[in-house]
Formats: structure tokens, C-alpha cells, sequence
């Protein structure tokens, strides 16, 4: 097994597990590519401005789908792919599951669409294993609201995040032994552990 | 009828007979809106370069139908539909067909996926009339490469422009009242004079 992805809403701890992930799987000697998305790579930092920061672009959310697509086609075709090619192993902070609980079942986007496109934006790549941080919606978005920048994305209302939230559980529901969930609440070392325990 | 488009390989007259199609229309005492794609607004900027202007960005072909989707709906939902709204006629060298017939025949892209999610980037917006100009592909090239500023579009083999032209004709074929074949091999002003004769 050498593609892992995290999941989650907003604040579920899903950077810290990932680097925290990065270090262990260092430390049994693998070589390893920690990653995220959106904002791989020269067309990632246009489409992740696109998308998060320009507040004078009141972009559509069938526009917003097709530029996550665009971003994961490219990070696969030039980061991802490659990599694994060379025989590291790859942590990646959100992938396609983000795409379908965020575009299909947080914006509503006819769900069917949305899994075909983030299908086809993964060029064939799927993850051994995803890890889905599990956490209350209202306390991710707490601790979300302590941190300093925040992005467009981070500004939708509570009902949008509920959506994610049950978007991921029919996605666990459907890939059983692909995505596993974890249980975020805990500390992050906790947590860390309850994820090394599917790797063994 | 107030949604006209255009669609043809390079090189076939579509700007050229947008204008002439803008100021026949403006005659007739309609209000017009002239307009193309790829590149509206301030995404179409950025999809623009990436697509055709930047050449560090190695763009895999389903990142590329990608960001065209992206690009359309964001120029109907801000141009194309406000216009129509307000009781504009609308003018668009290039739409859907574009897509279907570049990144679908062309790029030879999952036919099924590329007509849906060009489908959905229209936003339900069907042109009422789509005037295909038809030229032989060597001739069209040959008047592109006449010009001064090419895209990396522009620098595709012959066989690509050749898929393309035959994805015309399959669309043509499927839309028989909304696509209208137009022989562009002669002079502007007879090609004019051909797709004023739809319009009467």
C-alpha cells in the first residue's frame, strides 16, 4: 500500500494527521511525498486562487467542480503518478472523495456528474487507503474559526458543512475497504495511532 | 431567435463573420452583445493563459476540458444569460460544440463524459441557431498560418484538426435543426450572405 488520503471537513485535523502520517512512514524507512489539493503546481496556484481567495470572482459552482477536476488531473499527471512511479509512497490531504462530498452533496451538483468527473480527474490513480476524520461539524468549524486567514470556503453556512459531513458517511458506506473512519475527536497523537492501526 | 453561435476549425471565418453576423443583427435594430470562448471575464483570463498562452504548463487534455467547462459557465451565468435576460440577441464565436468536437473527437476524450459536462456548462442555455463553417482543414490552417500570433493551440498535427472537423459533422448530423452547415470556402461576403439566408 502506497497511496494514502485524508478527509474531512474544515478543522478535522487533516494537515496535522498527514504530516504526522508523513513521519512514520518515514521512520519505517519509506520514501515519501506528503501533498494536498487544491494547488499543486503552476495551473494549481491559479485555479486555488480562483477558487479561495478572489473575492471579485463570484464564481459557479459547476465552474468551482470543473477546477478542482483540472487541479487533481494535473497533480496526478506531474506529481502523483510520477512518484508512486518512482516508488515513494504518497500522502495526499484531500482527493477525489473531497470532490464528491463538496461538489455533489455540500453544493448539490447532480451527484452522478460530479463522480464521473472525479473519477476521470484521478486518471486511473486510486488510493489504497483514505482515513476520514470524523469530528462534529460544529466543532471542526470551531476550530476553524481560531485560526487567522480564512478562505472563501471557509465562510459557508453550517448546513453546508452537515451536507459534506453526511456526503462523506455514503462514500464510507460505499467503499468499505478503501476509506476507513476515524474518529477525530480526540487528541492528535489519538488519533495518529487509531490511523497506524489500519496500516498494520 | 436571439442566441447565435459559431463553430468551425481555425481558420474558418468565425470572427470575421460574427462581426459581420453583430453588425447585420445591429441593422435589423436589435441590441447586441458580441462575445467569444474561451477567455471572459476575469476566469477566462486566467483559463485562457493556461491554456493557450502558457507553455510551462503541460496541460493534460481532461485538466484542458476541464477549464473550458469552467470557463463557460462562468461566462453564461455573468454574460451570456444576464444579456438574454435583459432582451439582448447574443453572439458567441464558440460554445459547446467546441468542446464536444475539440476535447471529445479531437483530444479523444470519453465522448459520453465530454457531451455532459459540456452540456452542463451551458447552464440550460441552448443557442437557438449554431452556424458551422465548413472549410477543408489544409485550407484552414493554411489561412492560420498566414497569421502572426499563434496559440499552442494552434500547433496541433493535421489528423487533430481532421477529428475535428468530423465531430462537427457528427453533431451536425444529431442537430439538424439547431446547427446549420455553412460552406465558408468563399469570400466573407458570400459566407455572409449564406447565414443571413437561415436567419430569414
Amino acid at each position: 500500500m502506497r497511496f494514502f488520503t485524508l478527509e474531512g471537513i474544515e478543522g478535522s485535523g487533516k494537515s496535522t494527521q498527514a504530516k504526522l502520517l508523513e513521519k512514520y512512514l518515514l521512520e519505517k524507512g519509506r520514501r515519501v511525498v506528503l501533498t494536498e489539493e487544491p494547488g499543486w503546481g503552476e495551473l494549481g496556484k491559479v485555479v486555488r486562487e480562483a477558487i479561495l481567495d478572489r473575492r471579485d470572482i463570484d464564481l459557479d459552482s459547476y465552474a468551482e467542480l470543473c477546477l478542482f477536476c483540472a487541479d487533481r488531473a494535473q497533480h496526478v499527471k506531474n506529481l502523483i503518478l510520477p512518484k508512486l512511479e518512482e516508488g515513494f509512497t504518497v500522502v495526499c490531504d484531500r482527493y477525489c472523495d473531497s470532490t464528491v462530498a463538496y461538489q455533489g452533496f455540500g453544493r448539490g451538483l447532480d451527484l452522478d456528474l460530479v463522480s464521473r468527473m472525479a473519477e476521470a480527474s484521478a486518471l486511473g490513480v486510486e488510493p489504497d487507503l483514505t482515513f476520514f476524520l470524523s469530528l462534529p461539524v460544529e466543532r471542526g468549524l470551531f476550530r476553524l474559526k481560531k485560526r487567522r486567514e480564512n478562505n472563501k470556503m471557509d465562510e459557508e453556512p453550517l448546513d453546508f458543512y452537515a451536507r459534506i459531513d453526511e456526503g462523506y458517511r455514503k462514500l464510507l458506506e460505499k467503499n468499505p475497504s478503501r476509506m476507513k473512519l476515524v474518529d477525530a475527536s480526540s487528541s492528535p497523537g489519538d488519533v495518529h495511532r487509531r490511523i497506524v492501526s489500519h496500516l498494520d
